[in-house]
């Protein structure tokens, strides 16, 4: 069962023995209830992880404890930025949070960073993984710097929509507010608007998708 | 000459002599003036390039033409995002601008793209600065979305007397906004007010630094 899950980390097929017999000492299976701070900053040296179950949010926090969410990780994405202690290419602090209950399978940082200085396979691949993380961070970036809120609050829409298949949003204005780094009155304002404009229909604690052609092109 | 400004690029001694002849044949020594768009999405695929000489300015360009400075590049740095045509992981479009007459050498991307698919190490270099621009690229966008404009202002005033070591600053507003993602007008405001507090000289064309503790202070 442990042999499964930890072989579905990308790199596992550029070990030798020798390193997989390693890594399987060296990892640990955790659960998260709803809410928790997985990985909190520099001082917290966490790993990389492989989300088993749940869902897991990545976001900057300023000194004054504003968030900005970075993107979401769920089922079989892994969290490099968690092992960012053993990357000295990364220089900033990011917190971990778990969006829903969830399961983490972790390789200890220590092990981790042995791992990537013998074999260049897995060196390679934390930085590849960053790469990617990098673009999705980008691409939040521009979200939040160039788009008008009403084309944000959209693309959320649809994107979840894409994402459940189901047309009722199951979230609270502030939960979404968190999602997309904006505050609660102006998602609550956004989807007043888009209600009397017919696109959604307002429930409680949830929003229902009525016209989503027009939130597609809107988005 | 040529041989010695190659063997910069810091992948260089993890080739093999075959691999360098190889890389010698497949590079180019070019001038841009002053303005010059060096590399312009993603259409246009450069290569990575060392900066020889001159200062190098990497934006995102919103769909309105709206410009964010990510990062500048000066002699001996290599850029990275202008090869985002072999790196599959780099999935979003930046600008090179020329922020002064600068010169370049760079590796046609053909070549880099065969290196870096022979040359694991070379592969590894490619994401490993990717991550370095990464690290940078979150830091302009914390100073952008949490820090107050008078602490933007300041952190690059400071920044700017750290880097030439001189209390004139010989930029415009604009030029300053260009560096700072903001517009001429606010950094007019800021300014005025910078020197009403008599933290700074208002100059033609420049910035005198009066009291940079202060600053240093405020950023």
């Amino acid at each position: 069962m442990e042999e499964e899950m930890i072989s579905k980390f990308p790199f596992w097929n550029t070990l030798t023995e020798a390193e997989k017999e390693y890594t399987r000492k060296c990892c640990i299976i955790k659960e998260y209830p709803k809410g928790a701070y997985i990985h909190s900053g520099a001082e917290d040296c966490l790993g990389p992880s492989l989300i088993l179950s749940g869902e897991v949010r990545v976001c900057l926090l300023s000194e004054e404890g504003r968030e900005i969410t970075l993107y979401r990780l769920l089922k079989g994405d892994c969290s490099i930025l968690s092992a960012s202690c053993i990357m000295e290419k990364i220089t900033f602090d990011t917190h971990m949070i778990a969006q829903t209950d969830c399961v983490l399978l972790t390789i200890f940082p220590s092990a981790f960073k042995k791992l990537s200085e013998e074999n260049l396979n897995v060196k390679c691949f934390v930085y590849e993984l960053a790469t990617e993380r990098f673009s999705t961070v980008v691409w939040t970036m521009q979200n939040i710097m160039f788009k008008g809120f009403d084309r944000r609050l959209a693309s959320f829409l649809v994107a979840e929509y894409d994402r459940t298949g189901s047309a009722t949003i199951k979230l609270t204005h502030e939960a979404i507010a968190g999602y997309i780094s904006s505050a609660r009155e102006v998602v609550a304002r956004m989807v007043k608007r888009f209600s009397d404009e017919g696109l959604i229909e307002q429930k409680r604690g949830a929003i229902k998708l009525l016209d989503i052609d027009t939130l597609r092109e809107l988005s």
